[in-house]
C-alpha cells in the first residue's frame, strides 16, 4: 500500500524551502504534483497556478464570527433532556441485528432485554465525555482540511438523490457521469468546502460497487474531504481503506480522513447495517455523523418539542455507541427534523417547524459539546424556482443560524431529496458564498467606523470617490455570480432571463473549464488496483 | 366632520351585550355595520362571516415568541455609539428648509450654525426620553389594530415602486387600479397586519392629488391600519384629517390612527420636505417613521459599522425633532441599509451585508427604547423567481430576528423597489404566513414533549394514528399555499408549474373573491365630500 500522504506530510519538514513557488504548490496540490510542475518549468505552473486561481480557492471552511441563535431559555431546554433522558430509561431503544453493540451495551451498564435497551439517567452522558468537542477531517489537499467543531462552519453537497434533473434534459436516474460532475462542480466552487458522499445515486453501477466508484470520483476529482459509503459493513470497511491508500495507515490511525453519514431507523431503533457502519467508521478512528431523521407524525410525534426530545435520545445513543466501539473516536452529533403536509400526507422540507427546531437541537448539541450537524437547504419544489429558494434559504439560515459545524445537503436539494439539480447546485454553491459574508458578521474597529470618511465627505455629499471607499471598496461587498443586479433595461435587452436559466449557463461553464487537482500517480494506480480487485471478486448485484 | 370611530368605540361600552353574534361582528367590522347585518337576518350574516373566515383573519400581528437574534457584544455595540456620537458632535447634520426645526434645535440646546446643526453627546438621548417604547396603531376595525414595539411584530407591504408588473402583463406603469389591486390583496390576506402606504405610485392620477385617492382606497378597501403621505407638508395633513374623519377628532388627539414614513437625505442632510412631513404627525400625535436610506459606498461609508453608526446619528435625530415638535409623541426607529455592485455601481438589495447589519441595528434600537422598523422582503430581481426568493428571504429573516416591530417592505418588492409584482406579493404574504409559525418558536409543555406518544408507539412504529397524533394534526405544520408538495408525478401530471404560475392564479383568485370590509356611509360620504373640494380647489399638477 503506498504511504501517500502521511508520507508527504512528514517530508514536507524536511524539505528546503525554495522560495514561493513550492508555498503556492503546497497550497494547490500535494508535494508530489508540485515537484513534477517544478520540472515541466516555470510557464506551465504559471497556468495552472492561474486556472487555480480562477476557480478561486476561497476559504477551507468558514469561522463563525457572530454567536449561534439561542431561542430557548435554560428552563425549556432541560425539559427537553429530560423527556429524552425518560424515553432512554423507560421506552429505550432497540438495536437489531448487531450483536456486538448489544454486548457493548451490557458492559457499560445498560440494561438490555432482548434487542431492547435502556439506559439509566446520565449513562450516555458519561460515556459521551470521550467524544472530541471538535476534530478535523483531512483532506488530501492540507489547504482544504476542515476543522468540525467550535465556531467552524463547513459546506457540503446534498446526499443521497436517486434522480437528478437540470433544465435541458428534465428528471432523470443518477449515473456515474452525473455524480462526477456534481463532484466537480463542487471542487470548481470556492463556497463550497467539503466534496460530500452519496452526492447521487449512481444506478448505472451495480449497488454492490457503487461505493468503490463514488469513493473514487472524491478523490480523482476533488482535492477537498469527504464521506465514504455506510450501505453495509463491507461498504464502509473499503471506504476507510481506500482511504488509508491516499493517506497512509499510520496517519488515518491516528487522524480523520473520512465521514460516514448514518441514519436512525426512527422511531427508537437502531437497524445492524447502520451501528456496523457505525462501528466500522468509529473503529477506524474515522467520524460517524449520527442523524435521526424524523417526519413529525410519521417517524415522530407532530410536536417539535416531543420530535427533538426523541431526536436527542435516539442521537446521543448512536454517538455513545462509537465511545464504545473506540472511546475517543470523533463522532458528529447529527440531526434531520421534517414536517408533513397534514392535507396530503407528503413530506414537506424547509418548512419553518424544523427551521426554528434547528435552533433548538443546536443548543442541545452545544451543551453536550460535541460537533453538530443540522439542517440545510431543503425544499419540496421540483424547480429551481421562486418555491425552492425560499423554502432552501430560510432552511439554510436555520443551518448557520443554529451553530451547525458540517451543513449537508449545502446545495443541489430538490423534491425533498429525490433530486439534485445542476440550476440548484450552483444557486445553492453561490448562496453558500453570501453566507461567508455574512457569517463575518459586522467588524468593528477604526477602519470600519470610518469616522474619518465622515470628515472627508460631510453632510449631502457622496462617498464615492472618497479615500475610505477607494481604499476599502475591493473587499466591501459580496458580489453573487447569479443575482442579476443591472437595471431592468439592460437586463430586458440582454435576454429577460431568469435565475435558473443564468445557472443553467453557469454550470456548464464550470464543467467546461474543471481541472483536475493532482493527484500522485503511484496513489492513483493503487487506488485502481484496488477498485479492480474488488470488483472483480464479487458478481454485481443490483439490491 | 363626522363623530366616526371615537363615537363608536364611547358608544359600544354602552351596548347591552346580546350575545356571541356581537362578538364576532365587532371583530370583522365596525359596530354600525353589524348593526346593519342584524338587520338584514340571520342568512346574509351567515354567509358573510363564513366570507370573512374563509378569507382567514389571522392575528393581528405577531407577539414573538422567540428572542431578537443579538450578534454584537456590548463594547462593539458602545463602540458604534461612540462613534455616531462624534458624527453628530463634530460633523453635524444639516437641516435645510425648515426654520421651526432650526428653532427647536436652538431652544433644545443644540449647536446651530446656518442649517448645520451639531449635538452634544447624551443631548438627543436626553429629548428622547419623552418617546413611547410602544404604541397601538389602530385600525378602522379594532380587532386589526396593531400594537408597535416590544415583541410584536407587524407586516406591511411595500412601499413606493413607481411601476407594477404580472406575468401576464409585464412591466408597467402603476395605476390607481393597481394600487387598490394590492389594497384588496393585502385585505385578503390573514398574514399581512397592515395595509401600508404608497404601495405603488398611481401615476395615473396627479402628482398633487394621489395622496387623496391612496389614503381613500386604504380605508374603502381595508380595515386595517395604513400610512399617508409625506411628499409634502399639506398632502401629509390631507392625510391626517382624512384619517379624523374616520376616528374623529378627539380620538385622533389622544391615539395614533395613522404612520408616516420619512427618508433622512443621507449622509446628514434633513431636507425641509421630510421635516415638515415629520412635523405634522408628530404634531397631530401620529407616528413618523424615520428612515435612512444608506448605499454603502454612496450615501454612507462601504464598511457596514460605519454605515450603521451613520443611520443611528441620522435616526436618532429625526426621531428626537418629533419629540420636540411634540413630546410624547410615538415615534419609529427606521432603517434602510443597502449595499451596491461595485463591478457594475448598481445598487444590490437583500444581500448579506445589510441583512447581518440589521441584527445590530435592531440592538441599538432596542438600547434606545424606541420600536423599530428595519429590513424586509428585498431583492434585485426582475422577476419572482429563484433570485428574487433567495435575497427576499434572507433578507425578511434578518427583518424578523433583529426584532422589527414594524416591517415595510413585507410583500411585493421586485427590482430594488422600482416594481411591485402581483406575483411575488401572494408568495411574501404566503411566506408571512410562514413566519407565524417561526416566530411562535418551540413550545414546551407536557402535550408538546409528548411522551405519552412515546408510551403508546414504542420503538419501531408510525405515529400516524397515534392519540396524540389525532389531538395535534390540525394545528400541527403550517400549510403553505404557494409550495407544491405533492409527488413529482402527480405534480407532473398537473403540468409542471413553477411557484410563479402557482401565485399567478392565486392573485387573481384572490381579487375575485375579494369582499369590501364594511364601511359606515356616513363615514364614506364625508371621505367623498373632502377629496372633491380637495380636488376642486387646486388644478392638477403632474410634479
Amino acid at each position: 500500500m503506498h504511504s501517500g500522504f502521511a508520507d508527504y506530510c512528514c517530508r514536507k519538514r524536511t524539505l528546503p524551502q525554495t522560495g514561493k513557488g513550492l508555498v503556492m504548490d503546497v497550497a494547490a496540490g500535494t508535494e508530489s504534483s508540485a515537484a513534477r510542475r517544478r520540472e515541466r518549468g516555470g510557464r506551465t505552473a504559471r497556468r495552472e497556478q492561474r486556472e487555480h486561481s480562477s476557480q478561486g480557492l476561497g476559504r477551507p471552511y468558514i469561522v463563525r464570527n457572530i454567536p449561534a441563535y439561542d431561542v430557548l431559555s435554560e428552563e425549556n431546554l432541560v425539559r427537553i433532556e429530560e423527556t429524552a433522558d425518560r424515553i432512554l430509561e423507560e421506552i429505550g431503544i432497540e438495536f437489531r441485528d448487531d450483536a456486538q453493540a448489544l454486548e457493548h451495551w451490557k458492559r457499560a451498564g445498560a440494561r438490555v432485554d432482548g434487542v431492547l435497551v435502556r439506559f439509566e439517567k446520565g449513562l450516555l452522558r458519561d460515556i459521551l465525555k470521550t467524544a472530541p468537542a471538535s476534530f478535523t477531517q483531512h483532506a488530501r489537499n492540507p489547504a482544504r482540511s476542515v476543522e468540525i467543531g467550535g465556531r467552524s462552519v463547513v459546506f457540503s453537497p446534498a446526499y443521497g438523490s436517486p434522480f437528478v434533473m437540470d433544465l435541458d434534459r428534465g428528471r432523470r436516474y443518477g449515473t456515474i457521469e452525473d455524480f462526477r460532475n456534481f463532484v466537480k462542480l463542487a471542487q470548481s466552487s470556492p463556497w463550497l468546502h467539503h466534496s460530500g458522499g452519496t452526492i447521487c445515486e449512481p444506478v448505472d453501477v451495480p449497488v454492490n460497487k457503487r461505493h468503490l466508484d463514488m469513493v473514487y470520483a472524491h478523490i480523482r476529482y476533488s482535492d477537498r474531504a469527504f464521506m465514504g459509503s455506510v450501505t453495509a459493513e463491507d461498504r464502509a470497511e473499503d471506504s476507510i481503506a481506500m482511504a488509508r491508500i491516499v493517506f497512509g495507515e499510520r496517519f488515518t490511525e491516528e487522524n480523520c480522513v473520512i465521514l460516514g453519514n448514518v441514519n436512525v431507523n426512527s422511531p427508537l431503533v437502531w437497524d445492524g447495517t447502520m451501528t456496523l457502519a457505525l462501528r466500522a467508521y468509529a473503529r477506524a478512528n474515522q467520524a460517524a455523523v449520527i442523524v435521526p431523521f424524523i417526519l413529525g407524525g410519521a417517524m415522530g410525534p407532530v410536536t417539535n418539542a416531543g420530535a427533538i426530545a426523541q431526536s436527542l435520545a435516539e442521537t446521543m445513543a448512536g454517538c455513545a455507541l462509537t465511545q464504545l466501539e473506540r472511546p475517543g473516536a470523533p463522532v458528529i452529533f447529527g440531526n434531520f427534523l421534517s414536517s408533513m403536509s397534514l392535507r396530503s400526507g407528503s413530506p414537506t422540507f424547509g418548512t419553518p417547524e424544523p427551521a426554528i427546531g434547528s435552533m433548538v437541537v443546536g443548543q442541545l448539541a452545544r451543551r453536550l459539546g460535541l460537533p453538530l450537524r443540522c439542517s440545510g437547504n431543503f425544499t419540496t419544489s421540483k424547480l429551481p424556482d421562486a418555491h425552492a429558494m425560499n423554502e432552501g434559504t430560510m432552511s439554510m439560515l436555520a443551518a448557520v443560524h443554529c451553530g451547525a459545524n458540517f451543513i449537508l445537503h449545502s446545495a443541489g436539494f430538490l423534491d425533498g431529496l429525490l433530486s439534485m439539480s445542476y440550476e440548484k447546485f450552483v444557486m445553492d454553491a453561490d448562496f453558500c458564498g453570501a453566507l461567508h459574508t455574512y457569517l463575518d458578521g459586522v467588524k468593528v474597529d477604526d477602519n470600519q467606523l470610518a469616522l474619518d470618511a465622515f470628515r472627508e465627505v460631510g453632510p449631502g455629499n457622496h462617498f464615492f470617490g472618497s479615500a475610505h471607499t477607494l481604499a476599502n471598496y475591493e473587499t466591501a461587498f459580496w458580489d453573487s455570480g447569479i443575482a442579476d443586479n443591472d437595471s431592468f433595461e439592460k437586463w430586458e435587452a440582454a435576454g429577460s432571463e431568469d435565475a435558473a436559466t443564468r445557472a443553467n449557463r453557469r454550470w456548464k461553464r464550470a464543467l467546461a473549464e474543471y481541472q483536475p487537482p493532482p493527484l500522485d500517480e503511484a496513489i492513483d494506480d493503487a487506488l485502481q488496483d484496488f477498485i479492480a480487485k474488488k470488483k472483480a471478486d464479487a458478481p454485481d448485484a443490483w439490491y
